[in-house]
């Protein structure tokens, strides 16, 4: 129903609170007790180029308003706006800021802090970008510090242009190198916001989970922060070291087929640092176009792996021995982007369906596995009605399920959630991508879509609840959910959480490890996903 | 405190309104007894053309997101996000889209109709960029259809290039010919959402303002809205005749340094209707700069008068007899611009300055003229503090008195306002620009720095009471104001909207004529003005 602080606008006095950090002053505001700094710029970066310190200043800077937002290669209206709520923000390919959230400003508080990163890939997203991220009430109710950060996205972070020279040597790694400078900021100036530098957790949704498990694989970051959260994580698992190895070969055609777009002879290199970033975006989309149609490839932003910036996915790599005793969660949400395929099916939605309508289309559906499908969703899902059968996620769980694997193979301690909860939306939706951020932030009463009253504020309690106590203490039990064990080498006990919460051990083994290609076609992915596409050039 | 609906996602079911048009059905959604119907094109164009009917379609067409806004020139973030809460949206030159808020879908309802036109000047902006243009609380409280529309702004919509070719003819006003098809459109459709035709109020604020006195200028639009409201309008009075036509010339002379800048010859002007709007805005910004620089001229994007399809400013070209009974409503605030001053006198905020250092400012800021000017600030404004008469906005009242003085003089029929209440920011700030808007609308709880408990309530019932009177019956008296004559020749009964609102005549007449240049530091407008003063070419 309400859109809170995200959106709303500071109301600056001239006795607003100023901090201090390594490189000035920075005046900030208060409102309902919680201290919030907006856009402090964390680094600079020539593009292409790995980032550096922020200049000093004199006097006191102003941080009421967001910085400027990565640049997306396109920002359409996102079709999915009516289930996740965008806030759309000016961009700029100069975008290492981030923002606080604190209920101190002195240096003997040493609260927890808790790193937000954002999602959208790695190619697209901000961290003001969806109103879930609002930090206030988090910290607030938990008295941490919160902080959420922008970095280079997309071509400006992970175009590989190392074959082009010595200075260039990083530059498939540059929008990582960001995350790194803004954990390095936090842990050199954080103290000033009532943070502790030694107890720091990052956490993040969709490509903001993948960032967290590949700031793991990153030695850079060692030691910059101390827990991690991967939430709907991005896809773990590339098929092994040489598609690893491949995805970097692509990301140099990728730079080789947008400098020819460009019309830069390799000797220009320098010229790309300079084009209009218009021009280099449109080159970009027509060079992925090219390259799927031409080379039969797939153009991926994301960190390089090279073997000493960063490690590369640890599912193909092997985890670093490192970080293997940072304590983790990982979970994922019941549908994520199969949450509102009801349409698909039938124009009723999913919920109104009748007993005879729902089995009708489960055996159109899953044929000669009807039976046994049913009977492995009834095992795994009691509660559930039968028809969610069809909106289970397994592009998200199965690799979470393989990143457990391993982590504890290799000896690391992580716990494993699901976000379980049926929406209001529509009558009734299975949980979709983004479902469970609202309650991490304790924001659910801003999204009209997900809040239900007395549910949502228990579902609140628990999930921010177990994720304040992790921050603080590395295990994520608390008073208000049930025991919760850590996942083993050879079981993952889940905790569910849904209007009413429970934990289950391996309670979904057979019903992933069964479950058939479907027909469903696909649930579209938000619109911007087709920066992925590219486009057709014109000449 | 809140952002309420402008910001908030729909929450569609699939049984959600459907309305006709013209072109095809569209579904909206229904919030707390409100239709809304967010982002249906009413026109489509080509760059530079006049714009045309949309095309026709198919089944049930969504209406739940908002459309895309104007691509401006630059959109950098606002430096006044502060005072005047910014909702970023997608930009694209297609903007051709509006937005209803309504409580009826019966053609029978037939309910007032209020069209809101857009602040920005003519070159920035959208229908959807402030939090007070949400319509929903005017729509319930008053039982009208309230409409808000995007159009072609900046280069987009003003550029001269009739010299070019006879396609062209019109490019100096396609934006204005936009605002025209919009309200094709509503008097086309608007039935079919609760609407009356015959009963349409066109208002706006800033630029908007200056958007409803250009209509009244632009014959093509004569009989598509019934009555108008000015709103701290756009500022009239080019300096006569001759400076109108030649505002025309340098418009010519921009289509020209553009054209130079693309390296686009004029034989092959078609080629600007397809350049990357980026490369487009680019040459544009350095045009403004080079005109500037180079011919000592100033570009400000707005309609080229050229006496056929748009008359000119009224003031300089004077106003036409087909629109002069159309009644009208102008009015400012009493700062405007000059609202947030204070800091270019003194460190602590004007609120709480002692009578010593008000006096000793004042003083030294009219020296001779001190206590003349303290005697008629005194006699105008009798419940302000004496140091708001460093505060009095000149640069939109002066304008309002000319534009009234020529409307009376033709015969015409318009109602002079002022607002004047101080808001809570920064412990007590006079009415900015855009300080009004909220209580047109009955969305003063959606802004911190304006809300104040009961007084703002009473003033919404005010100001949107005589609004929707206005709009009702052409004549703004009702129960909630004290009675308000219209002007006359020779006086001007302004109501002041305020803690206590009253009417008072010619009340700051001495006040405004004898008001001098002073030497206060001009307020920093809108970062996006630096749309206005363009950018050095590099080479």
């Amino acid at each position: 129903m309400y859109m809170k602080k995200l959106t709303s606008q500071v109301v600056m006095t001239y006795d607003d609170p100023v901090a201090d950090t390594k490189y000035g002053k920075v005046r900030g505001l208060k409102t309902d007790g919680t201290y919030i700094f907006r856009g402090i710029r964390y680094a600079k970066a020539k593009r292409f180029h790995m980032p550096e310190e922020p200049d000093k200043w004199e006097g006191v800077k102003g941080a009421y308003s967001f910085g400027y937002v990565c640049s997306e290669l396109n920002t359409p209206i996102a079709h999915d706006n009516d289930t996740v709520q965008h806030f759309y923000y000016p961009q700029n390919e100069h975008c290492q800021y981030l923002n606080i959230w604190t209920q101190h400003l002195d240096k003997s508080a040493k609260r927890p802090v808790m790193v937000w990163l954002h999602g959208g890939g790695w190619f697209s997203g901000s961290s003001v970008e969806l109103i879930s991220y609002d930090g206030e009430n988090l910290s607030a109710y938990g008295d941490v510090v919160v902080v959420s950060v922008n970095h280079r996205l997309n071509v400006l972070g992970y175009l590989d242009l190392s074959e082009y020279g010595e200075e260039y040597a990083n530059s498939g790694n540059v929008g990582l190198a960001d995350l790194v400078a803004s954990l390095k900021w936090v842990k050199e100036n954080i103290e000033n916001f009532g943070g502790d530098p030694d107890n720091v957790t990052i956490f993040g949704q969709s490509g903001g989970g993948g960032k967290v498990a590949y700031l793991l694989q990153t030695p850079a970051a060692d030691g910059l922060y101390h827990r991690g959260i991967i939430q709907s994580g991005g896809t773990f698992g590339h098929g092994g070291a040489d598609e690893v190895r491949h995805c970097g070969e692509v990301s140099r055609l990728a730079a080789k087929r947008i400098l020819e777009r460009l019309h830069i002879a390799p000797e220009n290199v320098k010229e790309i640092e300079t084009v209009p970033w218009e021009d280099l975006a449109q080159a970009t989309m027509e060079a992925i176009w090219l390259i799927r149609e031409e080379d039969g490839e797939e153009v991926s932003w994301e960190p390089v792996y090279d073997g000493k910036y960063f490690m590369g996915d640890p599912v193909d790599m092997g985890y670093r021995k490192e970080t293997i005793g940072t304590p983790m969660i990982i979970g994922t949400c019941f549908s994520e982007f199969a949450g509102t395929h009801d349409r698909n099916y039938d124009e009723q939605p999913k919920a109104l369906w009748s007993e005879e309508k729902a089995d009708a289309i489960i055996a159109r559906t899953f044929g000669d596995k009807t039976a046994r499908m049913n009977e492995l969703f009834a095992k795994a899902y009691p509660d559930r009605q039968k028809q969610d059968l069809l909106f289970v996620d397994l592009r998200f769980r199965k690799p979470a399920m393989d990143y457990i694997k391993g982590f504890t193979a290799a000896g690391g301690k992580i716990w494993n959630y699901m976000f379980n909860l049926e929406t209001p939306y529509n009558y009734g939706t299975t949980a979709w991508h983004n479902a469970e951020e609202c309650y991490c932030f304790r924001n659910a009463a801003y999204l009209e879509y997900e809040y239900i009253p007395e549910v949502s504020e228990k579902l609140e309690d628990e999930v921010s609840g177990a994720w304040l106590a992790f921050a603080k203490n590395g295990d994520p039990n608390c008073a208000a959910i049930p025991a919760w064990p850590a996942c083993t080498a050879d079981s993952i006990p889940c905790i569910c959480f849904d209007k009413v919460t429970d934990v289950r051990t391996d309670h979904d083994k057979e019903l992933v490890g069964e479950y058939p290609e479907i027909e469903a076609p696909g649930f579209p992915l938000s619109s911007k996903m087709y920066a992925f596409y590219g486009v057709k050039p014109e000449d």
